[in-house]
């Protein structure tokens, strides 16, 4: 995709219209910017070494008492791992639970890079499709559940979809894995992927597994909500309630050691606990709200169905009922879209035709120019 | 070791001498400071997304320049890629040339996480134990070499044995290895881990294969020669005249993202070419120079055998002749020195009994303190 929207640009065609990217478009706060160079310039010696793998201990506990606070619960440091990103979070969380064979459920449509961080592993991730709200489907989820069955991946607000997963359904599927875990040796691991958490348009909290059940872990990163995406901080959080909790704390150390991370990168880790939760210690997330709402308002006129934007960047529209029921009707628009200079996602690369996924990390110039695009082909 | 240091720290007991720590002690050098703030205050819009897994395109075309220079080889920006430090360089590495089953050659002594490195994509590493001058056995390595090999991973100045691999061992290395190629569909690669290389004492190049072997990959790290082991910045420079080195870059590229490196550190890249080659752009190697010709001297004195050190700061002494064909004698002397409140690494951990490993990057008055403990306990 990244090279494909270079090519377009260099054609002397015209501006190029670019939805197809998870790449956060805002800077990073200001205040983020100071924090740096506070940090560099009052540093005592020692501060650019390896530390221990899981991360500096002021850094993690400074984490595990937000962590504490937002979900009602005891973190300590040792329930908190530094990770290089959250991409590196799943992959260390992975390395440290799952043996060949394993299997990840995930609802479906889901972010198509879990499929890879499960091969490296030998272990395979098992879709389940979600509701028509995207909405895990737990009695779906159930049914597919098997021995083999070491973890559940939720992402919430999703990737591609948008959607925030309700209380209601998270406290089902709480319920329901309860009610397996009590058949098995090992429970069942809920893996909650949230780097779009602090990304609501209202600032409401979106409802944690974390409240719901002991065996959670938390995977986050501040890609996002600092803008930092290529700077790879993230971590790990661990339910304090989770069955072996101490020894899985030290094989997620180990694993972050031998995969070759070591640990997450040090002077972004100590810039932590200087941003977050102070009053700009945020992108601006107005920006991202007001295109999705401008995309969504846009693309109804045209007959879409847009559920109503509440968090992140993604949008994952329904096409027109004209053209629903047609075989590959998200991929014919996706190239008619492109021939007029507009690159999206089909539904299908996600496993669900007759989608879009659009993100509006992307200028305000490409969402207008994509919506006149869209009403160029679609009307 | 980071924890039993720790613990002995804690008991009241005195300070502690701890040489067991491939941890660079020296700071970044000042003009890295410098840099960074510089970068961050100058810089356009989009500096901390995403860019392309292989980092950013000037960054390599810098460091390409540098490689080019160095080795008379003609490097472009698709020949390098920004990694996470060199381990994230050396798993990126074998996830996109090892199948399982395959191996990777190593002269032994060897940093021993290379074994947790094959460990994850399933491959195996074989050591070769080296001559007595811990020089690569070529004759030895060859006669070891199966269809299985895929790779010979050299680590010149050595870890843990302060060795730097000479031109005539390499070329002789490098002459066999043809050899072999003409029997079979797929060259040997070697990799070249060198996180030491700026590190010599006279500020000599390091005789290195990218020279003289047309399939080889230079690996390595800004850990050590920028005080940087905590921000996880490194690289892989491919030669240019190595077999499918396109298709060999588009695999690292993708696995870097796949095993959720992603990218190397953004700002960390950004900073490369402001300080590499400046004159302040070292930490200051005298420093550890200074340390290990002292240790040297200081056991040489007591009857060790110690090779004279040239370049980064590891020392491995042969015990004193006394001591030599006792049984666990380098274990039992570490317990001794530990005793003395002194932790070193007995050669037995690298697969060398009759040695210890001593690392130089620890503060002078630990190198003080040691050398005291070593004449309590071996005189």
């Amino acid at each position: 995709m990244f090279e494909l929207a270079g090519q377009l640009r260099k054609d002397g065609g015209g501006p190029v219209h670019d939805l197809s990217l998870g790449n956060p478009s805002l800077e990073p706060p200001t205040a983020w910017r100071k924090a740096v160079v506070e940090v560099l310039e009052g540093e005592p010696p020692g501060m650019h070494r390896y530390m221990t793998n899981a991360g500096f201990p002021e850094v993690r506990a400074f984490l595990a008492q937000r962590e504490s606070a937002r979900y009602g619960l005891e973190l300590n440091e040792g329930h908190v791992l530094m990770t290089v990103g959250a991409a590196g979070a799943v992959n260390v969380f992975f390395r440290a639970i799952l043996d060949p064979g394993d299997t990840v459920m995930v609802p479906a449509p889901y972010f198509t890079e879990y499929d890879h961080y499960c091969t490296n592993v030998g272990a395979q991730l098992v879709p389940v499709r979600s509701t028509d709200a995207f909405e895990p489907d737990v009695d779906a989820m159930m049914a597919a559940l098997t021995e083999r069955t070491r973890a559940i991946l939720i992402n919430s607000p999703n990737n591609p979809t948008g959607a925030i997963y309700s209380e209601a359904v998270l406290r089902r599927l709480a319920d329901a894995l309860r009610a397996v875990n009590e058949t098995r040796e090992r429970p069942v691991v809920v893996l909650e992927d949230s780097p779009y958490r602090d990304l609501t348009y209202d600032g409401s909290d979106v409802p944690s597994m974390m409240r719901l059940y002991e065996h959670t872990a938390l995977l986050t990163s501040h890609s996002k909500d600092l803008g930092l995406a290529g700077e790879r901080i993230g971590y790990i959080a661990l339910s304090p309630k989770m069955a072996g909790v101490e020894t899985l704390a030290r094989g997620l150390g180990f694993c972050n050691r031998v995969l070759g991370f070591v640990n997450a990168p040090a002077l972004m880790q100590r810039v932590l606990p200087k941003v977050l939760g102070t009053p700009e210690g945020r992108v601006d997330v107005d920006v991202y709200a007001r295109r999705c709402r401008k995309m969504a308002a846009g693309l109804r006129e045209l007959g879409f169905e847009v559920a109503e934007p509440r968090a992140g960047f993604f949008l994952f529209p329904q096409l027109p009922e004209s053209m629903r029921g047609q075989e590959g009707a998200d991929v014919k628009l996706t190239d008619a879209l492109l021939a007029k200079r507009t690159i999206v996602v089909p539904g299908t690369a996600f496993g669900v035709p007759g989608h879009l996924r659009l993100s509006m990390a992307t200028p305000d110039a490409a969402v207008d120019g994509a919506l006149a695009a869209f009403r160029e082909v679609c009307s």
